[in-house]
């Protein structure tokens, strides 16, 4: 499927090691042995394929698949053409990605530890750690083994990342701790100066910034983003997290485990995001609140007061989304005439 | 009237050569050897100038202008001072941007292949493309010819670029086929992984991104851009688009020719744009929606559903931009009291 | 108090000297070569640390604080336990700021010009100035002396800088002429061509972009930030701006003297601010307007229309700030079914 000038393939792959990679079960009669050489979608697959179908609605597509092999909803067996292979998972799309990872694990780095890298006084550099060309990494910083430094990241002083993780091209790192199996995008910024200033007529008075950013394990973190330090204590993102382009995040913000942050969100100076946030796309939350567990912030949304647990927020000011919803509808019906 | 530090003037061009360039045609009786050492605006040009007036607004303007030669409107003539030589166009603004580039054509790179430069096994560079110090080409990447990449500009393995394209500094691109005469600015990220996870409340799970970016000819993007590559498929940029800063593109988004999309915008996933469409500044479209060709996006809507075909939608949800008016009014109306 | 892994601190210091930093007086019989070997927050501080408190909302954590010296109000003083040294202030927490810098100076450079930089044809670098790995500097630029560029920045042919400032890692500088004691943090792009186009339908016509970008002194802009310079004419920022991250300024754009420009905020082309607004996070500002100084755009704002000195707008499109709560409180009451 993939582009060969970017993604190298594995395999083949016997159906039976498939099911294992994909915690799947093969339908009775399948041959275990089948070798499978790619994955694909449903309407484009051939007999040398791996397919998906994890909802009804792919029922019809299933049906017309020339798929060698489909990891299938069990209810939806019947609707699979003869000779099919089929491979029963309760979650056919999770079971897809694992087993499109296995056939297109992350393409090799192309450099060792590249001449062209500049590694500073009492840098330690864990074993197997990549380091492209240009890269630069600080006195006395710390890279764990199995990482992956992109050409042209900086990395500052004394910075420590933990094991298996990856920092992109023309990163900057300064002022972190980051953990264990961490992705950073392209281009991003992280531990520079919060924007903490006392206002002042005649010239306005920076606050020194003497905190750190801390970054807990398995956190993806996309393209351009900004994430500052604390200006006392530390800005924190708990473990799990995932972040997509452009999102900026302000100092001693604390964000919870496995919290989803959309493109273009921004948080404010000090506030609190619990566990499995959502923040969705160009959203934002003000300075020096909290955001229970589970909170759901609408796209576009403006957060100026704190967000109970669980509860779901629209608008600006966001308010509760079945109030914003209603609001919508009383508005549309005043500019049609009907506002009574 | 450029700064001589940062730009490099051509000239001088005789007034029939600049007539010729801008697409323009010399008044009766202009001495068509007249030489013109410069461009400037109206209110600043003098007797070795060329100028230009495309609009009634400017009338006075030009009575006062001391220009030595003019790109104007005919029905602009009589408004001119006598001596000023004229050039008939029926854009003078897009002659005088014609005339513009002639004497101040990008400046000259400082560099041809930098030693400093790093080009990957089995890259191919094409004639006449220079390569500033610290850019880094990967392994068997296309560069074409009369290209420019400059300084720290990292471009990834197996990257096509198009003939006479210049990639910004800083510029980060990876798993994408980029056209002819493309201009990518500083600091952007073409190609890196989509945001695709399977949520999932013990640790989300990455779905591997396995597409690309395809960008046609002639496309401009601006400085901090993110635009995420396909998860399986393709984003796809149509030729001639012109992209501002900050933008968000998602994976697999599919854009049509001619698209104008404003500084801060930002396209989820899979939505497709027609061509010709306009997106502007801090606006966002949500994902997996159809916005038709022509179609105008408002400042900071956010768009949740389909837009049609020369439609024109405003605020967040985004209504038709009528709508949205008579609700202002409404609103307006009802909080002076008046709200029956 | 901060993580000696990331910071380098200075003193110790006597009472009497930290009063002379802070702009501060000792109380009556304090001990003025008592030594200070740290800053730290009430609650943490010790007997070797100085702390602040700014506020009565402090009282009761002054009162129990086992800081051996605090910056206090005069108001105060009743509540600090004996034996703790007061330092007094008319704004303690601006006195901590210069304390805490006094503690924490700007780490020193690891670098003073890295063998690795490369240093343009005619470019004139000042005593004392750093330049960090992989660092590009053009053609004939002019830095000042005690600037600091960091690793893998590019400054581009003919830049001024101006003594004392500090260019952050992987910078994109060009076609600007930057004042003294700026701060530019990693990933800003400053100079690139602004929007300029001629929509056309078959081809948007690119308006040649001949003008600068000028910044004064003392002002700092965050991280991946983007400048474009002006079209004709420049893009001026005045001195004492703060800017946060992820902000666009467009062409032609002239931000008055100590303007606030918070995080993911926008100005279209050629709009000019006056002195000391403040722009919250995530506003925009469209082109050609005037908004005058001392006014205040409220986060999320869009601003269609010129404000006035000192006036406060919100919402999108932005109107006062008065009208803006008047409506909200319509809406909310309308969607109760209050709405007459």
């Amino acid at each position: 499927m993939a582009d060969s000038r970017f993604y190298e393939r594995k395999g083949p792959f016997t159906t039976k090691h498939i099911a294992e990679i994909a915690e799947a079960s093969l339908a009775e009669g399948v041959d275990g042995n089948r070798l499978i050489l790619d994955v694909n979608a449903l309407e484009i697959a051939g007999p040398d394929d791996v397919s998906f179908a994890d909802n009804k609605r792919y029922q019809e597509k299933l049906t017309h698949s020339l798929a060698g092999a489909c990891l299938v909803l069990p209810a939806l067996a019947d609707s699979a053409p003869a000779g099919m292979a089929l491979l029963f998972s309760d979650s056919p799309y999770r079971s897809y990605a694992l087993v499109a990872a296995a056939f297109y694990p992350s393409s090799p780095a192309e450099f060792e530890i590249d001449p062209k890298a500049v590694i500073g006084l009492g840098a330690r550099i864990g074993q197997n750690t990549k380091i492209g060309p240009g890269a630069v990494i600080g006195t006395g910083a710390e890279i764990g083994p199995e990482c992956r430094i992109e050409a042209n990241a900086v990395i500052g002083r004394g910075v420590i990342l933990g094991k298996g993780s990856t920092i992109g091209t023309c990163v900057s790192l300064s002022h972190c701790i980051i953990g264990c199996r961490v992705t950073i995008y392209p281009g991003t910024c992280v531990g520079q100066d919060g924007f903490g200033y006392i206002m002042n007529p005649e010239q306005h008075i920076k606050v020194p910034q003497l905190g750190r950013v801390i970054i807990g394990d398995n956190v993806e973190i996309g393209a351009n983003v900004t994430i500052d330090r604390g200006a006392a204590g530390d800005t924190v993102i708990g473990s799990g997290c995932i972040i997509d382009n452009l999102v900026q995040i302000g100092h001693n913000v604390e964000i919870g485990a496995g919290t989803v942050i959309i493109a273009q969100a921004g948080i404010a100076g000090s506030s609190k995001l619990g566990d499995h946030v959502i923040l969705a796309a160009q959203s934002g939350v003000s300075g020096h609140l909290k955001i229970g567990a589970g909170a759901k912030i609408a796209a576009q949304a403006g957060v100026f007061r704190d967000v109970k647990r669980g509860e779901e927020v629209c608008g600006a000011p966001a308010i509760p989304i079945r109030q914003f919803w209603r609001q919508q509808v009383r508005l549309t019906r005043l500019s049609e005439g009907k506002g009574k």
